[in-house]
C-alpha cells in the first residue's frame, strides 16, 4: 500500500527574474532534489521584492502545503526584505540573534572583513526560527514552522538545500521512466488515454518536441509502484515499436 | 507625463517542470518580451496538470492583474486540460468551434494527416474567446477576457507571444509583423543578416518550426517605425517568394 508523499511549494523572491534579466536556476534544482527525496512539489510562485506580495504568498502557501521553500532576499542590501516578511507572515518579532551574529563575526574575522551595519542585517532572524547552515558565505538561512528560508545565489541555495533535506521526512521516491515516440501527439493520444484509464495509480505525461527535423513526444510514466511503471512502459513500447 | 505600465502575471501549467524533468524556458522568454513592451510582469505561478489548482490560479490572477498569460496544456492528450479549466474559471461553456476546426483541418489536409478525436480536442475553445494564431503547428491559442492561453512547446509559445503582443497596449508600443518562410534557417540566415544590418531601428526574430513533414521559420520584424517594418517585410517576401 502506498501513502501520499509530503507536499511542498516554492516561493522565489526577485525582481530580476520577473524582468527577464536573470533566468532562475534554483527552482529547477529544488524540483529535482525534492522528487528524489519523495517530496511532492505542487506549486511554485515567483514574486517581486515587494512586502505585501511576499507576506501574502507565504501566508497562503504555508497553510496549503507541508513544506514551503523560499529563495532570495536574505542578503545585506535595502531590498533584502524576506526575513522581515516571514516574521510578519508568522506574526513574530525579528531582531539580531547572538548565534547568527557569532557565525558572521567568525567568518569576517577569518577573512579580515569588517562587520558593519549592512552585514549585521544578515543576523536578523525571526523569533522561534532555527538556523540553516551556509557553508559558502556564512550568513545563515532559517526554518520557522514549515517554511525554509534560503539564499538566492545558486551555489548558496544548493548548499543550504543539501544541508536541510536530510532533516526532513520524505516519502516514497517516485519511479519515473520515459519512452520517446516519433509520432504526432494526435496519434499517441488514443492508446495513451487507454493506458491512463487502466493504470489509475500512475501518472502519465506527454511532452511534444520538434528538433532538428525530428518530431514526436516524450511520454513519461511516474508512480510509487516500480513494477506498474515497467508494465505500462512495456505496453507503450509494444503499441509504438521503433 | 508618464502613466503606470499595465500589470501582468504568468501561469505555467505542467507537471514536468515541477518534477524537475524539464527546465521552463517560456517564463524567461515572456519576462524579457513584456519588459521590452512596457508591460510589468509582477508574478509567475507554476502549477501541475490539476484542475482545481489551475482554476483557482486563473480565477485569482485574472482579478489581480491587467493581463494573465498561460503556457501549456492545450495539446491533444489526456493531460491537456487547460482550455476546460479556463472555461470553468470564467463560468462559460466550451466546445469545438468551427473556425478553429477549419484551421486544423486545412493544416492536416496539407500535411496528409488524418483528423481524429484527439486532434479535434484542440479545436475546443471557451465561448467568447478570440483565437491566437499558431504559425508553427496550426492548433490555436485563445484570449478570453484578460487571459491569454498559449502552448507550452517553446517554439510555439514564442510565435504566439509575438503575434499577441502587438495587440496589447503596453508602455512602449511597437509595430510587429511576421512572415512564414518554408526554408531551413541556414538558408534564411544570410539574407536576414543583411536586413538586420540595413534596418538598425528594427529587431528581427527567427523562430524555426518542424511539424508533420513541413519545416521552416517564422521571421518576426519589430520596431516603432511601422513603415520600416513594412519595407523590411516586403524585402523578405521578395527574397523568399512562396
Amino acid at each position: 500500500m502506498t501513502h501520499p508523499n509530503p507536499t511542498a511549494a516554492m516561493l522565489v523572491i526577485g525582481d530580476e527574474i520577473l524582468s527577464g534579466r536573470t533566468r532562475d536556476a534554483n527552482m529547477h534544482y529544488l524540483a529535482g532534489r525534492l522528487t528524489e527525496a519523495g517530496i511532492d512539489l505542487r506549486e511554485v510562485r515567483i514574486v517581486s521584492d515587494d512586502r505585501p506580495a511576499i507576506v501574502e504568498a507565504v501566508s497562503g502557501l504555508r497553510r496549503a502545503y507541508a513544506h514551503v521553500f523560499t529563495s532570495g532576499g536574505i542578503g545585506p542590501t535595502h531590498d533584502d526584505i524576506t526575513a522581515d516578511c516571514i516574521a510578519a507572515a508568522f506574526g513574530v518579532a525579528i531582531g539580531v540573534r547572538d548565534d547568527a551574529r557569532a557565525i558572521l563575526q567568525a567568518h569576517y574575522d577569518k577573512a579580515g572583513t569588517e562587520m558593519n551595519a549592512a552585514r549585521l542585517r544578515m543576523a536578523r532572524i525571526p523569533d522561534g526560527a532555527t538556523l540553516i547552515d551556509n557553508p559558502v558565505s556564512a550568513a545563515p538561512g532559517f526554518t520557522i514552522g514549515n517554511v525554509h528560508v534560503m539564499a538566492g545565489v545558486p551555489t548558496i541555495f544548493q548548499a543550504m538545500v543539501e544541508g536541510l533535506l536530510p532533516t526532513l521526512t520524505g516519502g516514497t521516491p517516485l519511479t519515473s521512466d520515459a519512452i520517446r515516440i516519433l509520432r504526432g501527439e494526435g496519434d499517441i493520444a488514443g492508446p495513451l488515454g487507454d493506458l491512463v484509464a487502466r493504470y489509475p495509480g500512475l501518472s502519465f505525461g506527454s511532452y511534444p518536441f520538434q528538433k532538428d527535423g525530428v518530431f514526436g513526444a516524450q511520454v513519461v510514466v511516474r508512480g510509487q509502484d516500480a513494477d506498474a511503471v515497467a508494465a505500462a512502459l512495456g505496453e507503450l513500447r509494444a503499441a509504438f515499436p521503433e
